[in-house]
């Protein structure tokens, strides 16, 4: 879907890897989800008072991937410079997103398929910038 | 993915039908993805002056998308009227929508795409309603 | 601003009301922040196990009511009916959010702003709504 | 009421300056509100053709505004590392939407008051930055 409307697109995409900008779209919206998901199931866990560190970087994670997977999907008058500061807040953000899943990933199953999520689109927004 | 998260909830989801919250939920999200695309397809488009009551629909009903599928993800303390709040008026700016793409369908590539999109997430909210 | 902004606006608004626009469209974007620092809040409280029903609230009202500010931003191709189906949401879910909040305001001053900040958003929609 | 809300939080605010927290926080969300109306009136202007780079930076510069105003309203287990990745990409967001706006301004009074909310945006995240 996310290939098929960006070869729908009436513009040149500006020599943007168009596969890696697909994978990165996707993994955005899916990470998004994800970590809304597991801000809820970790809220409804309980044991939440020891989980409040990860709702809150579910939440900043889900908000920023939006904003990431919204703004890739525009390509009238893309900038590399715009692209690349949104890439690396969410590599970064998705990079302490995974890493603070990933600590309750044996305990709570959200948590470990939230972890993944974060993993993919890290290495997704990475793999992108190093295209930019 | 959604599904898998759905079963990782740790409480029971409210006798809410699982299937068709996890289609609503990916309905949701796609169609928001699709929505942006969109808007931003029609935004560079030789003819965008013709196209801007499609670009307003689409960055109204990504927004509702969002809004509505961050909604359906969270299953703690849910309240079946809010579920209902949210589901009507996602199926309404749908429906909305997906007629406004439908009528450039056939000259624009992303409407044709993004008119199925929000035909498909109109669906799976009347469909869920329904199990309300 | 939000007047100013109406007020730059390069095309007629379509016969809204436009002071009761204008409050409504400042009300959705203060209800949005106060929703999102009071589930934060409550998620710092020592007793965050009896405040999961409001945070999920708060998340859901916080999410809805950017929604409705940005759609009443947006005067572009306006259709009353989806204008109607984003504030009747929008009131629903004020509504319910200042009822959570209100239970728990004697006891938490976020929680009061909170009722406070949702109750004045339920109001501006609904008195948006009498003029559509 | 960002103060407000600030000082009913139930921790320490992790020696952040609240007074730059809170100027920041309320830039945020009137820079998203305004980009989100600049988009949408430079879509209704005749020569909308000429504002397609001007509404596609209003529409990426809004939704990061948002995050980030969400982001920095979350005080729970908070990351000065994630803080800043935020105020960064807003700060460079803002300054390129700012920048293309001000192009603008003296035709459209919409883009001079969204240059104005975009400078003080950039400005307040800048300010923020420096006593992280």
């Amino acid at each position: 879907m996310h290939t098929e409307m960006l070869e729908a697109h009436p513009k040149d995409l500006g020599g943007i890897d168009k596969d890696k900008l697909a994978d990165c779209i996707a993994a955005c919206f899916e990470c998004a989800q994800v970590c809304t998901a597991c801000a809820d199931a970790c809220l409804s866990e309980d044991m939440v008072a020891d989980l409040t560190t990860c709702i809150r970087t579910d939440l900043d994670c889900a908000d920023l991937c939006v904003a990431t997977g919204n703004a890739l999907s525009r390509r009238t008058g893309s900038d590399a410079r715009l692209t690349r500061a949104f890439l690396e807040a969410c590599a970064t953000v998705c990079k302490a997103c995974g890493d603070e899943c990933a600590q309750h990933a044996q305990m709570h199953e959200h948590c470990r398929i939230c972890a993944e999520a974060c993993r993919r689109c890290e290495e997704a927004c990475r793999a992108l910038i190093a295209t930019l």
